[in-house]
């Protein structure tokens, strides 16, 4: 991003942009998400964020083939916001001693992940429909949902065990 | 946070450094909201954001009230993911051009706000009540429904107005 000038003058632009800065992030999140599986104890949660990781593989094809659609360039920016998240979680993994504790506190690093890709892909979906690109929008709403349903997993999993043995450690 | 000691221990540990991390989140929203509003163009946005700007004061006090009900200091810890959240909010209203297009940056960025805080208030209120603390996760609800709130309100206002300002632009 230009700090001393007015890169974005269009709607179409800001959505490009937007696109890259999720393009960046789901690849962080590939990245990252392996780290986090290896150290969950629950073997529930352990599949749920192994399932997720082989969706995000597919979550990054689908921006590959909006960029294609929109016959623009496969880019990313940076994303200091994902970087934040993924930061706090790399640091609340690394502070926890009880097994199930990490586990809960695992699941709420995920859902801080879930959670801001979810208002991405909301924006860009609502923009994507604005502009008349339900063809990307359609794409983008396949993993918005994906990511509604990793969200609503974790959940479960936390109100089923992790919450539960974490709270008698 | 220690880094090469592990000073989470137990569930209640985890509670109180994860309303610690939103404590500052809260604070850092504060100081961040009045700049959005003053770069919103809209009148209907510029009013929702100063709205939620009260609400924001209003969840500091609470937060203060969970920390004495739980007996312990009001601290904050580092937040780098709303620093990064918010950091890109920043960036992104620097680097557009038109009002109409800003306006829906600035809706992108407020719902990525949101958005962390109804991930961090929906764990902060399911720790609260497995350990047994309903006082606290009541007062943590009445948050958690404003956050909500605040993001349809913001979603309603991008799709009544502010996209199709902007998709003209």
């Amino acid at each position: 991003m230009g700090i001393f000038s007015k890169d974005i003058k269009s709607l179409d632009d800001l959505f490009v942009h937007q696109l890259r800065d999720i393009f960046y992030a789901e690849r962080r999140i590939e990245k990252s998400l392996p780290k986090l599986i290896s150290k969950a104890n629950s073997g529930e949660l352990s599949e749920a964020l192994s399932s997720h990781l082989e969706e995000t593989h597919e979550h990054v094809v689908r921006l590959q083939e909006v960029f294609r659609l929109l016959n623009v360039k496969a880019e990313e920016v940076d994303c200091p916001a994902i970087d934040g998240i993924l930061k706090e979680a790399d640091e609340i993994a690394g502070d926890v001693a009880d097994t199930a504790v990490l586990d809960a506190a695992i699941i709420a690093a995920a859902q801080a992940v879930e959670h801001y890709e979810m208002a991405r892909y909301g924006t860009l979906i609502a923009w994507a429909r604005r502009l008349g690109r339900d063809d990307c929008a359609n794409i983008l709403q396949e993993t918005l949902d994906e990511e509604k349903h990793a969200d609503t997993t974790l959940t479960d999993i936390a109100q089923s065990s992790v919450n539960e043995d974490a709270a008698v450690a």
